[in-house]
């Protein structure tokens, strides 16, 4: 099989270079540290993670939350549902609360735009907008109503830089706001889960639909190719599940990807706006 | 610093080189999976790992176990209360019972010994005892009464070759079921997270104290190196902090422990008995 090793979806974004802000914790969220420098600790425990964004309460997106269980304070980013759905009926979570302060959380709602903080309340540079994805509940909450909160995509925009980053990594379906957001970014890192519906089932590690795990597949009429093509900015593939034909180098998915000028992240990749 | 980077202290042990026993789940698991290609799945998601044990209910010990949530079913050994620790009030637990049967427990009780279960209930080679070591409960089970169940060392036998591996990660104090113990083993890894007691705190990272965390600590008067002198096998200082001088390739302390015969574990050591 032609295809390159990768880590879990993952980004750090700073627009100093000094505070970072990681977009999900992912289980693997140690060796993604390690192997970018800029997020190593400066002296002792100084590290320059100014803060979390979690963009749903999936394991792939928060479980590396608990391997930071240190000294150091950790400022989160989330709705007030993916909160709950992490924190709440979750033992594992007083990892998180060893003395006062450890954890502060930074609710996110709808549509409304925050400033996200550097060390002390500094400004980072950056502003951060969740948009509403349609989405689905975490696996570990069990069943219940949906919740416009349990699924964003992020809008992160440098004012200075006038740039705007659009991060997606679960898009359900196709709405209203998400061609909204993306008509008024630079860059966008896009859900890549699936290329089709049913190929969980078709490569025989699964028999869940990508519908029933809310990511929109990339391939076929209606896929989410056809929205990517439409847009104008760069536009990035990430969260890709390694079932998806596109990790494949020979693969004639990757080749149609590629033809229309959509990348396919790969570890280590850095952009500047 | 002159000093090797390792990932987290875990074990894998077969008899046959066929079916594999991992030896707690550290949240890196994935990374030391890929780091060994015996433990890689044959085809499509059949893994040779026919089973894990946790000695302890530590974040450090049983994290990876919520990174294994796919369709592949799971045999768990550990004792009721780390079972209990690991399962009661842990919402994330949920990623686990995706499908009935999806994770087996076999409950290791004190003092006896059970088999260790090839694929299909078929015999691997290999049995198991569960040793009491003076441990603690997990920070994540809050306060409450300390249970002898709650950290114990694994004694491991392979009958047809009369060979017995002990592995002890956690080691609060010295205690007579722990010198029993280790007199029949040929093989030892054994705690070596601290130096000294207090060196949490003299290197700047934290105020706990090594007893406080249940760890023996290896130096000065009545330190577990002076135990592990005594011993006849072979003795491999594991779970090693960030903190512990023996990582530093030329400190006093780490000729200390190498003049005595003692090894120091790193990654990807493979050892026959």
């Amino acid at each position: 099989l032609r295809a390159k090793p990768r880590t879990q979806a993952s980004l750090a974004v700073s627009a100093d270079g000094v505070s970072w802000f990681l977009l999900n914790a992912s289980p693997d969220i140690h060796r993604q540290i390690e192997g970018f420098p800029a997020l190593w600790p400066r002296e002792r425990r100084d590290t320059p993670i100014a803060g979390i964004l979690l963009n749903n309460g999936d394991m792939d997106h928060c479980l590396g939350l608990l391997s930071l269980r240190e000294s150091q304070p950790l400022k989160l980013y989330a709705t007030a549902a993916v909160k709950r759905g992490f924190t709440e009926g979750n033992s594992l979570y007083r990892t998180l609360e060893r003395f006062p302060g450890q954890v502060t959380w930074k609710i996110l709602e709808l549509g409304r735009t925050i400033r996200l903080e550097a060390p002390a309340g500094a400004d980072s540079g950056l502003a951060v907008t969740a948009v509403p994805i349609p989405g689905k509940r975490p696996v570990h909450s069990g069943p219940g109503p949906d919740d416009a909160e349990d699924n964003v995509g992020f809008l992160i925009r440098d004012a200075a830089a006038e740039k705007t980053l659009a991060y997606f990594p679960a898009v359900g379906l196709p709405s209203h706001p998400l061609v909204e957001a993306l008509g008024q970014t630079d860059a966008v890192f896009f859900d890549g889960t699936f290329w089709s519906g049913d190929e969980m089932a078709t490569t025989g590690v699964g028999t869940a639909k990508a519908r029933d795990m809310a990511h929109w597949p990339l391939g076929g009429p209606g896929g989410s190719l056809s929205f990517l093509e439409r847009l104008g900015c760069r536009r990035i593939l990430t969260h890709i599940n390694n079932t998806n034909p596109i990790l494949r180098e020979d693969s004639p998915e990757r080749m149609a990807v590629l033809a229309e000028g959509i990348e396919i992240a790969e570890d280590g990749w850095e952009i500047s706006l």
